[in-house]
């Protein structure tokens, strides 16, 4: 992926660890796992396990002519069996892979490399976390508009805003840990779930490798019930996308007419080609497109769940390019939302300013309330929505026409009026939220530290 | 749904749960639960509160009509709260829905809908592990052709394959039900999230109102966050993938050149306009269409994560679509899987003849196998491969060939090639997958009825 | 689909096209028309095929007790064969849906049903176009901003936007129109798309009924290649995201941050449940939604194209669902689009004002350009970002500090600057491109009309 | 792509076309062509033109070092610029890039390398065509059984079903070129898409642009409305997915218990690393897999559709990857389904044989047919059904079963019952549809040869 568009769209350390050298590197550990095992099993001479294990270094292999090979043989095992077999003394030759088949190599190594992967997510999930604590903590106080349907609705604090990213950001952390620790476990079933070309060791060949390569041993191996995949690409899919939340407000509140947010400027982005002014979000713009590029190889890992009978026709082999697609560009996703949030420029003075836009008309529920405690809520409701339309109408702000309105003032006093227009008054239990928020996050975080 | 070919597609009963009815009668149990809510906060008078939950009968309202309205309004809440504000005494119109807002009311419900639906689809899949077990203690013995790539790989039993068809079922209802625990909970957040209209209210009127619908109260309100529901998505679409996993092996074990399962005949079920011999799998064929309309609802749910500020523009509101459909079509690839499986004819003599099919090559492994205890794998393999080629290119079946063989008959004896081409005899660990696979589905049914 | 959330995204009039009662309808009138071919082509009596056509009315038929039955049989033929076969006389009987399989009728009767979906499409696309063109010629020099990445790149007029969005709705007017012409068409082969059972007249027979259906004959039966369904998928579900562009933009512009555009004002519609405030886009919002869940029917449709042999194991049995699906939801996004569009209320003030926003710097590009032409434009560019810099710094508009800039004052004259900081001089072949949109227009609507 | 598992599933061929050094040669094209466009225009000196042009070679770029500075900047226009400008004397460096955007330059690189990539695909379908036709013509009298859901149904020829591929990949041949002829053409809109750098020399710059490219001009700019691609992105689905259709029966009719077609034996081809008799249909399965993840890329240049305003925020960037993804992974699907094509082994003699498995019941239709003629369909039908069961239910063959059911023999002579029951007999139109595919066939060639 290095070198081309992709690379604009996932982070180096992900493209590593699903790189072609690393997928040889992790079936490499399979068959060493698997010498091992089956020696300790006393099913192969401990000298083969050795000579086996000895060879099992992906510097040792020409990786591109393994996979040139594996495009003929329809999978890359044939011909990395054959290398590792070719490498050996006479003695140890017939020992490879014994008892195994190609599913058990490639569906291991790739659990493996999945392992690696969550981890990865895990990591930068933290380091957005941590940013979106401290702008919590920071905006705890700082008013800005709520918005629905991209309308403003009332206010709201950036603090709170912030407090719900990290909110999700945590619980992807959760989600991902919890999704690995469930759904990550050894492959090994030989040529159709039976292990028979290991007679009766299978279970006990089956513990030892599980123990070596230190994964979970599944109750049944999974060869042709792919639920566990799909399970991962859920919760990858899903981290991806929330990334997606996160860097549409971004792009949302950098907006020219909002200007509320900027990204950190940083030499040589965020510039244009024709245009010397512009401060693009670009890391939010290529989170977005990362996050839709990882999710894209969810509905395919989920259509490999019909797999035909005990290994799938297509289906399987499919994973082989998807999971590391998906991995790719979930890893962009959250890499690029953690830069974009990292620098973050926050113009509070804009988010108060900004709330006056549209007249301040986002305090008519406010005053709705402050009425309703006098006159009731139906009576307040249209009463309200009356002076909403004569301010539009006249060109006033809601407070402007509320402070002359007739009626209003035998119900309020002007300073009531004045209280139930300020924002700052009508944050409702937005502190308690950021409170509960940074609670989560920090229980979620010493879990995953101690894991 | 009834009435249409998506009827064909679902279950009556998830068909009644996801019913504009059930929306009304679920959006009206929130409206209820909150008025004595916060009755019971000492925000709203008990009177008004108990007339308010007096009218939330669904019964009581024309839900075409307000349908109708909602096409308009844009949300069917602005309609509900209408009407059933009109329906009340004057001194209670004012408290409904107080402090709350349309998607409190819609998200609620759907919650309300999801863990019923979940009840209905984790029952169905108990009944399909339940038949998936008898099978597999059944056909325990019962050797058929394993397959890779659709080509005869080697010797499974039968009852392995339906116990691996069970540990998947099982799986699906761990998987419902922890997800069930962990996403579905109150969605309680007033306007912009911060339940501003109820001042310091709010959290004490949250945490009632959980307690009345016997939701979880979750950390924040999460309006804009919604990987709650891409996880429920998820775990419902992998469930609905599983089940064409089954349909589909059901379907190729149908084949008129396979046949060795059949699904029960019904009459009225699985003929054809045309041809009176058939005896279509309907409920496997069925099953796999159902299964691909639940699965096209996944990634659309996926893409709501993209939650414009604090309520989407778009993404969100075609939940309201895509979560009934995802739950109804899921529905329907359960039930016709539990239907196929249920009256499923197994045709063990079949089974076994088909091991004969392919000249018996499937045995080839079993045969390397014996012959490499030997004289090496590295010989043996070549051997076998010789001897296969020869049994293809003579027309002999496997064992002629190797009872034959020059070479062979130095290194094993007749019995012994003999046991080496016996399917029975090369079962490797199946019988204990077996026993695992019920011991989990155990454990799963266990815990479930505990619940 | 009347009567629950999907009626909120979806037309009355698209919704009555896709019902059962229609889908029955064109059944019956592909039973009718084969009687009526088989009669002309002297293989059924003239009389069976009066009688045949005679009771080939949905209103005799009992469209609720037919799927009822449909879901049992697996297809909704079975039973309507079997009631209009029971509603005949003794010797009509016999030459029912002779020579015809179920796919036979199913398909031809959704390619009917596909035709007058795409006409609908069509209809209501003109609608959009023609308000377009009116907004392009009305506002062809209200100057406003043009955003790139959602920042302000360059002066643009509101004229173009709308010529852009009409050029992209007539282009879809084109594309539909073509794909009609050449995706639809009779499907007729009997059981495995020979017509065996017509035996020599299978050919004049085909031709017959395609004469009576007014559908073109195709060159085989596409019983199990399924590239015309996907490619009436593609165009419609085109069609449906192109919707989703002209919604997008008009929420963007609808934001109060932004508000150069608002909704036309109905009551009922756009409000909220808690701010009576609020004018939300609602129509644009339904638009969004219901251009999602027509776009979710697409991979399906396309996943269809893998039909196992003469006739899919599922996957044709999903596009009775999807197809009405992807229809009626398509439908409501042209419908939101067409309604968001036709009172389109444009304040050209606000648009002119928000050119001032971020201190006019999307001018930098033409001040780059002026400057280039006395001192090349290497020279230019650093000299524009200094000022550009110096500008946000120093809290100046461009002009401001453009005009007190030392170094420029040199090179061009006040008036130059103003000239060149003028958007409304700055717009560059806007109005071409405007004529363009028209004349191509008016081309593809002439086409239409004629056919 | 090359050297991972992704080189499994697409061509050497299209890789090259979608490299990352393709990718800069377009763009490098694109403003070479742009230079002398302008030059030609007299809006730049020819000898600047001369000077860019003579710059604009891949060869002299870091490709490695361009797309780690685009990651940075977001777009690899950004530094393409630079190292081209670096590249030119001082008097030239000005006259780079100009009046463009880096989005006309990357949109025209990929139309560029999309047109090429048609040219691939549309190439390999040919060869495809050919085979087919062959095998329609070699196979016109094979008898074989027809299949639907997977049941025998009704006898067909392997010429009829060869017929059905051809003429599949024939409607994508023309699909693509139409598609092509339609969609491919010049992106050039400058920042905003009112070319307003260039003041009114745009729209002579464009038209002598697309001449020096041979690329149609449009009627407008398109950055921001992305119907085109997603219109080239459904036909190359459609086209990847109707090679999972071809692909899907190969794997069928090669399963052990089937076995009427074999994928030709090439040494290192399809075998296990477990099982050594395996002949695997490698081809069709990487087909199948390759298919998959071309579809995967739809749905997310579809969702691009949506574009905020004057240029997208993250859909347009996903095309830079998903758009090479696509094409590449069809290319994998159309060439492994020409290699699975080119050397099949087609069984006539199983194909024969397998028409008794079921006890020849598909020739239930047939009988069916002939006594229709002599009692009435409604009589034969229930007599067949009869017949069938007793056949099933006794063991016997059909033929057995009707030559000695007692009533049979009443209507029908043995000869007469021999004949309905003789599959080469009841084959309907298959001849005519052959000629019609080989027809069909014969004139998009000719128009594609012609172009």
């Amino acid at each position: 992926m290095s070198g081309t568009n992709s690379g604009l769209f996932t982070t180096p350390a992900m493209a590593v660890i699903f790189s072609a050298q690393a997928h040889v590197r992790h079936m490499l550990t399979f068959e060493a796992a698997l010498a091992r095992a089956e020696a300790r099993a006393g099913i192969i001479p401990a000298e083969a396990a050795a000579a086996i294990a000895g060879q099992c270094h992906v510097e040792r292999f020409d990786v591109n002519a393994l996979y040139q090979e594996a495009a003929l043989a329809g999978t890359p095992v044939i011909p990395l069996v054959r290398m590792l077999t070719e490498r050996l003394p006479e003695n140890a030759r017939q020992f490879v892979h014994s008892g195994a088949t190609s599913q058990d190599a490639i569906d291991t190594a790739m659990v493996l490399q999945m392992r690696l992967g969550l981890e990865q997510l895990i990591d930068n999930l933290l380091t957005i976390c941590e940013r979106c604590a401290e702008l919590a903590v920071q905006h705890r106080h700082n008013v800005m508009a709520g918005r629905t349907l991209l309308q403003q609705a009332l206010p709201i604090t950036f603090g709170l805003k912030a407090a719900r990213w990290l909110a999700l950001a945590a619980r992807q952390v959760r989600m991902l840990r919890d999704c690995g620790n469930h759904s990550l476990c050894l492959q090994f079933g030989g040529a159709a779930g039976t292990l028979a070309a290991l007679g009766t060791a299978g279970i006990r060949v089956g513990e030892l490798l599980a123990e070596e390569l230190s994964l979970p041993l599944p109750d049944l191996p999974w060869h042709a019930e792919r639920d566990r995949v799909a399970a991962v690409a859920a919760a990858v899919g899903i981290c991806a996308g929330s990334m997606a939340k996160l860097a549409g407000d971004i792009i949302l509140l950098s907006q020219t007419e909002v200007a509320e947010i900027t990204e950190a400027a940083v030499p040589g982005k965020g510039g244009s080609s024709a245009m010397v002014q512009k401060r693009n979000p670009v890391d939010a713009v290529s989170a977005i497109a990362s996050s839709r590029l990882a999710l894209a190889a969810v509905p395919l890992l989920f259509s490999s769940l019909t797999s035909e009978h005990e290994r799938a026709a297509g289906g399987w082999q499919a994973e082989w390019v998807a999971v590391p697609d998906l991995f790719c560009h979930a890893a962009g996703a959250v890499a690029h939302v953690a830069d974009a949030i990292r620098g973050l420029v926050v113009d509070s003075a804009r988010m108060s300013a900004n709330l006056e836009l549209g007249g301040g008309l986002l305090m008519a529920e406010s005053l709705t309330t402050a009425l309703a405690a006098r006159i009731g809520r139906l009576n307040a409701r249209p009463l309200v929505q009356q002076i909403c339309n004569h301010a539009r109408l006249a060109g006033l702000s809601l407070k402007q026409a509320a402070l002359t309105h007739p009626q209003i003032a035998g119900i309020l006093a002007a300073a009531e009026i004045r209280n139930a227009l300020d924002p700052a008054a009508y944050l409702g239990v937005s502190d308690i939220l950021i409170d509960r928020a940074l609670t989560a996050y920090h229980e979620i975080k010493g879990a995953t530290e101690r894991q």
